[in-house]
């Protein structure tokens, strides 16, 4: 693997859960792996469960972790080729990649998108430009529309359940949306979307409300509909997530309450699994009631970070 | 030791003194305690020592730490059960901190009171919630009434100091109100009043003016004077503390300069050693006069600061 | 080497570069030289290049490096002796640094000019008060007036590249005054005038507008001009750097685009080799066309940074 952006980045998911799943049987398996090799995880927004899931995965395979939040810590990049900084903009991604992969042998970076200009952000401009001239592997701590470690950890997180439940059949996961009460990106939905269409062993339901389409790029394959009852029903796992408008891009259309997932939505599965990529706004976007029974698997799939990003680290290191 | 939040979580201060400073003398001697472990530390609330102190007693300890600044890296945490999360607060503690206690062996949290609502400040909510759903041991790096890292400071370097001065006899201790530009916590004097009191071995007098007194839960025991000069007198230790009412909370009654410590002052005590826990306001709390001569012991004091935190992980660790 | 904050801490100029080179060669080659010991990044203004390369170089010699923003995460410093702090200081250097000090090994601070008092700034308070309370070596990671780490690198890479250039004559290089957008400090231009003087292997000019003068102290032994395009004539190397005025302090007294280095100016130089201290603002300060030809040498001379660091930490650690 040289990047890590997309699941077309990976070959196999099957073996990279795999491999996921041995790290967290044995966590330090692969210590000496990445003596003496640096990651640099660059932060353009803020993350709690990305950095420090990744900092420890880095750490598990012995290699030196050091975070550093742009935003924060340093200034604004500028990613336009040709761009006359006159502005406010203070470092030229041309200039501060190639730098930065002269000091880390992985870069990782996370940006998001504007919400603004559904062209630039669905052109990864800031993630590609890094990759451009970073001259080093580059992994997406999430970028302007997908969030590939989240999804990878979504993967492990559902076969893990299937095994513990001994569910042999192909089960029924179904992605709703839900409501917030702020303009969020598509990624987590994109990307969750892409995954599981590209890992092929499930029945893909996802339901929002009209005027929430995704981008076909990542949906295709999946199954559509704007009812969530009927989503739901014989569901095995939900996957609850709040996302932006992409047709008209970036806005809030309908934040109906009804779309919360509450106790009632969970009788109409077939006892499903709840998964979220965290924070998760309680009693907005799911009950109380949900998040605090059996049915909850967030915690184990916000923990299951670490060996995705474990697993990551892992095959860029070996070069496979 | 499980958790570290106040004196009661301690079953011997004099042998967790001795154990100090016995790291003091030999930092390294445990240094494969914390092995492929790992702290994490979150700030709520920025800090210098606690922060800088509690890395280096981690690494002395061969464990890795994680510092995560909370209120600048990641975002506002709620706290409330059964909130509606539709405000400002983006991820619930019940989430938050059963992952954060899946990344690491132990977890280290500061935050600051609010000084607005003392039911809610003295109910320590905040920690107590982390606590609950952490799973893992819990440090308090200082909280909304006590700073129990620090008190034990204190007690290690009075002894320490008894010991140079070759006093036997029980010393006198006066915990002194100093005038401050803003209303500060009560967490210091606080956890100092508890501590020595735990601790038994002082004669203890707390001084401040009128309308200042502490909660009694933590007081107990002192002798308590608003003559601070009667209160100085034959004094060995002064430690000079600002704090904001208690009783009608979080205000500034008077800020009468004359609680300043000076030279004057320190010319009533038993050419006593003062203490502060930093940062001080020079020429407010105390004269630089009294902070540049051999009268003050902050800088060991908060040079001491890394044994207590080595002391306390390395119990935790122990297990003890 | 007691500590590094100009030209004047180092014995032999040649000796480090050499120094720098072979660590370049082979980055853990005093990998035991650092074990156990600790070295503190003090940032009271931000830093990429500077803090990343000295947390690396740090690394490469088995040092634990612990980054302390005290912008962002701490709170305002006071230096000033005899203050009366009922201010917006929190904390006096006084009482900070012996505390910083007994932390770590080494200390390292990077602290910005106000450009507003010339006579304090010049004084280079900062620092020097750090330098005198901290009890352990201090290196500059700039400071009001210099930027040594910068001017150590870029003289290891001007004579790595004459080396790659097989060339053994005296070099001519230029330091040339460049537009900006916003008046910056004098402490790129100041230090690489008073290394290039007392490395004294080099023709030696200075070309800036009129007004622009920099401080006899540094530039005395440069020749000096108004005439870009006669400074530039048979160049080796064109150091590019805005800087604000001295003589009038911390101004913008003119911003003729006419300045920017580009394509023409360069056909006026021996091919030169194009030198920037990063970030550069594209097409303002140097034209694209410049920065992403094979003259430009920025990315060679970013990249050094970390030799530069690790020299001087190594000569600190050995006590030479």
């Amino acid at each position: 693997m040289k990047n890590f952006i997309s699941v077309h980045d990976v070959t196999d998911i099957n073996a990279l859960v795999k491999k996921a799943l041995a790290f967290k049987a044995n966590p330090l398996m692969s210590q000496s792996l990445g003596k003496d090799k640096r990651i640099g995880l660059l932060f353009l927004n803020p993350s709690l469960r990305t950095r420090l899931s990744t900092q420890v995965a880095a750490k598990n395979l012995g290699m030196e972790a050091i975070v550093f939040n742009v935003d924060k810590e340093g200034w604004a990049l500028e990613f336009e080729e040709g761009a006359i900084m006159s502005g406010n903009t203070v470092e030229h991604v041309k200039d501060a990649a190639p730098i930065l992969g002269s000091y880390f042998d992985i870069l990782c970076i996370r940006t998001f998108p504007s919400l603004k200009n559904k062209e630039d952000d669905y052109s990864e401009l800031y993630i590609t430009q890094f990759i451009k001239y970073a001259g080093v592997p580059v992994i997406s701590l999430e970028s302007a529309t997908l969030h590939p470690l989240q999804s990878l950890t979504d993967i492990i997180t559902i076969q893990e359940s299937l095994q513990a439940q001994k569910i042999t059949r192909k089960p029924k996961i179904v992605l709703t949306w839900a409501p917030h009460v702020k303009p969020l990106p598509q990624c987590v939905a994109n990307s969750f979307a892409q995954w599981v269409n590209a890992w092929g062993e499930a029945d893909f339901v996802i339901t929002h409300p009209e005027d929430y389409e995704l981008s076909e790029e990542f949906t295709k394959g999946a199954t559509i509909t704007h009812n969530q009852d009927e989503a739901l029903k014989d569901a095995d796992f939900v996957y609850v997530k709040n996302w932006s408008t992409y047709t008209d891009y970036g806005k809030i259309y309908e934040n109906d309450p009804r779309w919360m997932l509450d106790s009632e939505k969970i009788a109409l599965t077939n006892n499903a699994k709840v998964m979220h990529c965290l924070p998760v706004r309680r009693n907005v976007e799911l009950s109380d009631e949900v998040l605090d029974s059996p049915n909850s698997i967030v915690t184990q799939e916000a923990a299951n970070r670490v060996w995705a990003a474990q697993a990551v680290i892992a095959e860029i290191l070996g070069g496979k």
